[in-house]
């Protein structure tokens, strides 16, 4: 724990400024003066920042900046870049999920109806590609929109392919889509602002490629294994809307014709009591260990890719934030 | 109708290259190849493209490339994001509106989900935005994400302003964000792109502005007077959803305290008896006619921007397209 705060420590200030960027209400150009950003999208976006989570991406990007400087406007510009698309695709995530809680705040959709809902996320998403703009690289804004068609081709593949989940590589693609994407870009795009050496862009790309991989992982066992309280949302809520994660994966690997699971998976929503032995009988069947295990191969190749950068306080800030990825707990 | 065909024919190969521009698929960088664009993404951008309509926005966007010449293939990749990002934003508006038919074509939420619906629509604004990237200025590329933000902003205005539309300035500002923002851009855009002096490029975004303030106010007459046929859509819709437009706003300045009207639009969705009286009603009262003159004055603007340029073929068809927006019957 003290290592994080060690670690975030060095971008305090940093993260500061990525909030406040994301806050700031852009002068549009061209007209736009006549229909100014609506209240209840500054609103909207006011209590989002406010509830948002640990500014990981945002973290990632500005450590690697320290790694490679660029301008501080255009570092700022892309960390809140990212971050704020990260918030626009949960903005639309919970919607189509009927999610009413996130870290333990109400979502948009809990009180508003889906019409604006829809809306402000496309506005968050506007906001987000300009940011992007801001950092004035090419290859940073392409990268941006190139990362929000994979963000939303794999949504469309959860969607669309029945089972699509049920292999590992079905899986992997399905997290590198989700989540591992955007660590990517946020690390990649960084050392690109910084005129890093086309290696330490790779290196940095696979870093955070990685590293994203086994967030994602983690956060799929904190379904099973999380507290509640500390989850901000039901446990065992992957399982019930009947998305198999690696645990589920895992434990269908040993067990094939499971009769609870299979019909949970069969019929989708199940009730609370059903699913609940489920978890119950996935956490005891050491999927969780295994599944950890795996994280910790993604993070040890994360740390791996980080070998041919200089030593120094970031690039161990960036080693060691990928070991609290694994060990934290929500 | 012959003007309409002579103009069209001045950039008909531009036009098959926008569309084919917007058919095709990106090949995404940075891992993009790992989730590439799912199959049911390109289905549906197929369907939306070889049903879709007269290409105005792109058309603007060529005719004054025209005058203002600029590499091809940024022209190109203007006139598709402007185009798509238009297609994009109907398809959230289609899904919010609950709409089922557009240019007499069932609408993607008609047959697909909403969580589709919506991931589809996010996955076209990356696409556009992409576009908009190749266009290679970061003049073009803010002014897109602005006009984005336009658009979003004026349509939760209209959700969350009851009866924003119930005077002049209202209406005004909501068909500015609706329409004209995005005329305006495809027209200053592709002076920028071109290079024109900042005189014309003013002079341009004032006549695209201008014409897509007369395009809506034309369209929002159509659902009073449109044939059925023509439309693709029921006539009377915006009555019926309670969307007070130009004429309903004209008549109710003549009859303040009209009891069937205050009804329908008290109480929103109503009978189609009442709707298709109270179009009746509106259509007897001199409003369509007095709404069409309203229109008629924003097409002299915009043709009277058109004076500060060099005459020539392409200032002319300009001009010209200024006509048959008015005329035109659906």
């Amino acid at each position: 724990m003290s290592t994080t705060i060690t670690i975030f420590n060095l971008v305090r200030d940093g993260l500061e400024r990525v909030e406040q960027k994301m806050r700031e209400t852009p002068r549009l150009v061209g007209g736009g003066e006549r229909v100014p950003p609506h209240p209840v999208l500054n609103d909207a976006l006011e209590y989002l920042v406010s509830t948002g989570g640990k500014r990981l991406r945002p973290a990632l990007t500005l450590l690697v900046s320290h790694i490679f400087p660029a301008e501080p406007e255009r570092v700022v510009s892309l960390a809140a870049a990212i971050e704020l698309l990260h918030t626009a695709t949960l903005v639309h995530d919970d919607l189509i999920d009927g999610a009413l809680l996130r870290r333990g705040h109400t979502t948009l959709n809990a009180t508003w109806t889906p019409a604006a809902t829809v809306l402000t996320g496309d506005y968050f998403f506007a906001r987000a590609a300009d940011l992007a703009a801001q950092t004035k690289s090419m290859q940073v804004i392409r990268r941006f929109s190139h990362t929000l068609m994979v963000i939303c081709s794999g949504e469309i593949k959860q969607l669309f392919d029945k089972r699509a989940g049920l292999n590992r590589q079905g899986y992997y693609d399905r997290i590198y889509a989700k989540t591992a994407a955007l660590f990517a870009a946020a690390t990649e795009s960084a050392a690109v602002l910084g005129n890093a050496p086309e290696l330490a862009v790779a290196a940095l790309r696979e870093y955070g490629e990685q590293l994203g991989m086994a967030f994602q992982i983690v956060d799929d066992v904190l379904d099973f294994v999380g507290e509640e309280s500390n989850m901000g949302k039901p446990v065992g809520g992957d399982l019930q809307s009947g998305l198999i994660t690696l645990p589920t994966l895992w434990f269908l690997e040993q067990h094939q014709d499971h009769e609870l699971l299979a019909k949970i998976l069969d019929n989708g929503h199940q009730d609370d009591a059903s699913v609940q032995e489920a978890v119950n009988i996935i956490r005891q069947s050491g999927a969780i260990e295994a599944t950890l295990d795996e994280a910790r191969q993604f993070i040890r190749r994360s740390q791996a890719a980080l070998e041919m950068l200089s030593p120094g306080v970031y690039r161990d800030a960036l080693w060691e934030l990928s070991d609290f990825v694994v060990e934290r707990n929500r």
